[in-house]
């Protein structure tokens, strides 16, 4: 049976929402996979103790420290071996478990994966991306922020383990790929961005993904591609940018609607309405219905989660960490890069 | 009198709404300034016999050439010395005229000002910024494509030229500048990024100006800052992906809003209003009440604007010139730039 390590001290919500999500998972599942939760157990066990677990394939590892959200990463990963972040991902190398999910520090995710399960052979650098909102289809943009300075054989490969990713675990067809960039033409952009479009166009002629060429900033909300290829440092600003969208017009759409009601040009009901409607409107710019990303290229699967994540978003994210496990991602990853 | 020069023929409704553009601007100042407009007379001509303009301060040339908005920016601007940009700056060099205002192509008026007006004393590189929706104060993204690979000597003299230009044409007092990175310490962010940071900690000590560290994507609509510093490519990408917003989610909004109509939740009237209202929130984000921004750093003033600009967008770019020659811009940023 599959086995997952949920880091039950991960986010800002943490351990309530992660007990509850991993509760959740294994309810809804009847015992499909079995989890295993790492945390502190005067915190966690309360919480397991308020729920009716005897019967659900949940396990859990006491594990007394733990690794802040401001901590550096690399340093907290040496030295806090006994949180439930190290001691998840080590359950995953010693194979007791086959996938680890945590919203915790993400920058720490990072660097403890890579440290404790390595990367997949052939892989340069892990990366990560994130869902975006567009008009229909799948779009996410790689990478988010795990490399911040690329290099063309870089982004390429982000690409190339992206077209898989969407491919098995997404179920998108041919997934598209595009290189964000200031123009469309191929002589656009800097010479990293110049030479990256070349290196996708033999790639897309090795039949290794489906590049479409360059894209712009304003595609990006409009399906033109499945992945938008960008580096880290794009990626971050692109993805807070986008992020802090939806308060920024609430805001805005607060005053605008309540000065109609107090000009009497609506009444307060439909006011109350229409504003439902509008926080509605930005449940697709909600990374709850994924959970999490995985951190591709590293040889095991870490789920990264936000720190913001509800008991809905934790389920969801072992779901992508089962998803990781049974669609093989990383052996067809390995396949895909082994004669490149 | 101060005179300036203005591109007939530039952006997607020219040369009518550059023609109406002006000829507002003179109406509305009665003759604070002079107006020479260049363009192909059979185009120009018939729209300025619909307007009564025997008594304003305003002059035509007739260029028959016209750069095309898909032009290569350099070579048309050497092989098109008889079109309305190329001779509406030679007229600036000329001293003919103060400044110049086009709506066209902006990587050709980029060229074109660059190679016909030369550069300020120590300008390393012109920039051009845009003017980003926020919560209060102004906020301008520099740079957002005139420099899409940049130096940290370069990032830092951008910032000082957009503070001087904010100091004085805008009107805002010490703006803030901010360094647009992964997140707020120091040690963030790529080589160029560090550096980037502690030089400006440098310019600030010398009062050159306002630095108020690294700040993310997310902080850019909070008006944390006045001057979002970042490279042409992040600036572009940003601007662009903000700009594809509206229109993305006046698309969600009238969706979700007809089906509240149509589930009778709200009356039509409501939703017409509320439509309307949802329309006007997005005021903020067009540049039509700034209407262009200069390109700084040249020895001139050549304001740039959007290609689909309005009649009030070109009257208000006209404006900016203006402000750029009254407040004597580009003489504060010689002086900025003469010590450094």
């Amino acid at each position: 049976m599959v086995t997952i390590a949920v880091d039950a001290m991960g986010g800002d919500y943490a351990p309530k929402n992660v007990v509850e999500g991993a509760i959740q998972a294994l309810q809804e599942t009847s015992g499909r996979f079995k989890i295993i939760l790492t945390g502190q157990k005067e915190k966690v066990q309360p919480i397991l103790d308020e729920h009716d677990i005897q019967f659900l394939p949940l396990e859990f590892v006491d594990t007394p420290q733990v690794i802040e959200m401001h901590e550096s990463a690399s340093s907290a990963v040496k030295s806090k071996q006994n949180s439930s972040m190290v001691r998840g991902l080590m359950l995953c190398k010693e194979k007791k478990a086959d996938a680890f999910v945590s919203a915790g520090n993400t920058g720490a995710q990072m660097a403890a994966s890579l440290l404790v399960l390595g990367r997949l052979d052939k892989v340069m650098r892990p990366t990560i991306g994130a869902y975006f909102p567009s008009v229909s289809e799948v779009t996410m943009v790689y990478d988010i922020g795990a490399n911040i300075d690329c290099k063309p054989e870089h982004l390429v490969q982000f690409a190339e383990m992206a077209s898989i990713y969407l491919l098995y675990a997404g179920q998108v067809k041919n997934p598209k790929v595009g290189l964000l960039n200031v123009g469309s033409e191929e002589t656009k952009g800097t010479e990293v961005l110049k030479q990256t479009y070349q290196m996708l166009i033999s790639a897309h002629e090795k039949g290794k993904l489906n590049f479409v060429g360059n894209i712009e900033g304003g595609d990006i909300l409009f399906s033109k591609v499945n992945i938008v290829l960008c580096d880290g440092l794009n990626g971050n600003m692109l993805l807070k940018f986008g992020e802090s969208m939806p308060h920024f017009l609430g805001g805005l759409f607060k005053s605008v609607v309540g000065k109609l009601v107090k000009e009497q040009k609506i009444n307060p009901e439909s006011a109350e309405v229409v504003g439902k409607a509008f926080k509605g409107m930005f449940a697709s710019f909600d990374d709850e219905r994924f959970g999490g990303v995985p951190l591709l290229g590293v040889n095991g699967v870490s789920i990264i989660g936000h720190g913001r994540s509800s008991a809905t978003a934790i389920k969801n994210m072992i779901y992508r960490a089962e998803e990781m496990i049974e669609q093989q991602v990383n052996a067809h990853i390995a396949e895909v890069l082994a004669d490149s």
